[in-house]
């Protein structure tokens, strides 16, 4: 199973997707703050598998901590260390957390650690990287886990011979495994149907073109790029009978915050009466929340714009405004395809009821 | 004045519009086969700077043709002679009409001179490509004085401090000079407006970032750029007061073939009631084509979109669908801009009494 995330002994690795798809780099991460670093720089991206590198990150932060700890405190003042873990984990969570702002799994993750440091410091467990390395592993055994239950709505909702728009990547390498959009995807192969992909190549990182087309080449299962533009027109051809994409937040009402470029292709879908189907998990919805204007959007540097891989592409002066995301309103999803259930249409009642559901 | 184009004693030059904004490279023409390659490998682009520059590459037939007919053509036989010129001439013309099969301005351009062609043989006039040259150059100041035209309608359509989305590049450099929906913007700020240009960097062969960021900085006009798909976020976060494009072909009923992307933006500027605007001269309209399902469009080498400069950016075997353009249906469309008036909204009717009228 393709992961882009995995844990050696004591310490985290991440597939360096910047160097995808001409090399497979793998980088070790001892510290919790490279690991913030590397998920602003986009080593690792995709919300869901943002989220489960942040919670390996935070065992990270346990480790170091516990040996600052080990060397430091004396024995018999396990309240005030515990006082101190807590102020490290929490420090490392602040740090983590404006990584990337938008990526509700990130945040998610990230509390569940700082939850599960809080009760086993409570009950004055020394041992709290060995919990929070623990809980990471689940974190990332219940992403695929919940990758593979939404794709298997793909038999769902897509027909024999669906050919299916999706954008940046929603794959196994935005992800624990699997992937959401693309989980779908596979979920439909596995279940019997042919399914051709098409991917647009999603600047300014070209996730389309590097990852997405990459993870389905290898897998065997059809994929055609374009260019960002051309999405409406493959619609207004005919050729398109689903757009499936993935999310990086998802705010109480059920509007979608994803790659930026995500609004103009529902636009185009509900022109053209083609269904528009959200796919992630449940971590992924922040019911604090209320909508898609509150949702933190970020601004990554112009340069990502300007240049390619280095090498001026626009002229000097040449300004660039370069938002990571935009919001996709409630009214323009057919569907949201979690762990948990579809739901469908998208609305404050139905996600309020899935994420307290248990 | 900015022209890509420029005749020079006996031969064409263009302005490698592939070097752009890096280097002005003049490359020098003397035969009609060198232009049609260049204006398939894009050398020069936009479908009015392809017109004005087909014409002159018919006046560079003619001027080879002639130097073969002067040293073969027996005199007394000038039928024969004048036979012979216009089989070549019609060669040229079907050359140089399939360098790029969408651009309406090219069969318009190709076809004048051949009706130029036609009259002076059968007047047995025997200084055929000195009639086209002089032609050529009526064609290409024709270009430039019909964009200032049509430019001037920017201090109607547009109000001091608009927000002007557009998009490609329908500049000075897609044109004799001036510029269509550039020339708009020059027209409403010689007309005293401030205007703000926003443009799309226009995947695959970035004609925004290049090149029309490189001519509004040259004429200090604010440029911001940025990702194709970012355009219906910006109108979304109510930053656009109008959209203002170019067009490579319309059609008897309005409907617009401009590059793709075009049509995801008209769908984003309806959805947020902002008026998109064509700015084209009559030249672009084709009446034998009665609407855009029929205009041909062209698909181009999937290299496009695979390799950036040379370097592969998809992974081996990705497949690519590289389609240059796109049609945007007349009832997205606000207004036609062209040299004669105003067509709001477009309609066969109107369009076909504006280019029937003298």
């Amino acid at each position: 199973m393709l992961t882009p995330i995995r844990w050696v002994d004591d310490h985290l690795e991440l597939l360096d997707q910047r160097h995808l798809p001409e090399k497979e780099v793998w980088n070790r991460y001892d510290r919790h703050q490279d690991v913030s670093r590397a998920i602003t720089q986009m080593v690792v991206r995709g919300a869901p598998a943002i989220g489960v590198t942040a919670g390996y990150a935070m065992a990270l932060a346990a480790q170091n901590a516990q040996v600052d700890a080990d060397e430091k405190t004396v024995r018999g003042n396990i309240p005030g260390w515990a006082q101190a873990q807590m102020n490290h984990l929490l420090e490392a969570a602040k740090e983590l957390e404006s990584s990337r702002p938008t990526a509700a799994n990130l945040m998610w993750a990230v509390r569940r650690q700082l939850q599960v440091a809080s009760e086993h410091l409570e009950a004055e467990d020394p041992d709290i990287a060995a919990r929070l390395m623990e809980e990471a592993i689940v974190i990332h055994q219940e992403d695929i886990d919940h990758n593979r239950r939404l794709g298997r709505h793909g038999a769902i909702i897509l027909e024999d011979g669906d050919r299916v728009l999706t954008y940046c990547n929603a794959g196994a390498l935005a992800t624990g495994g699997y992937g959401t959009a693309l989980g779908v995807v596979r979920g439909a192969i596995e279940a019997g149907l042919n399914i051709e992909v098409f991917a647009p190549e999603t600047r300014p990182y070209l996730q389309g073109a590097r990852l997405t087309a990459w993870e389905l080449i290898q897998d065997g299962i059809p994929v055609t790029l374009l260019v960002d533009g051309a999405a409406a027109d493959l619609m207004q051809r005919g050729e398109v009978d689903a757009v499936v994409v993935g999310a990086d937040c998802i705010a109480a009402n059920g509007d979608v915050a994803n790659k930026i470029g995500t609004y103009a292709l529902a636009l185009a879908a509900r022109e053209h009466r083609i269904p528009f189907y959200v796919a992630a998990p449940t971590s992924t919805v922040d019911l604090t929340i209320p909508n898609g204007t509150a949702i933190p959007i970020e601004e990554r540097d112009a340069e990502e714009i300007t240049h390619f891989r280095g090498q001026r592409i626009a002229p000097e002066m040449a300004r660039a405004l370069n938002y990571a995301f935009d919001v996709t309103p409630a009214s323009l999803v057919s569907a949201i395809l979690t762990e948990r259930g579809i739901i469908e249409p998208p609305s404050r009642r139905a996600l309020k009821d899935l994420l307290t559901e248990r």
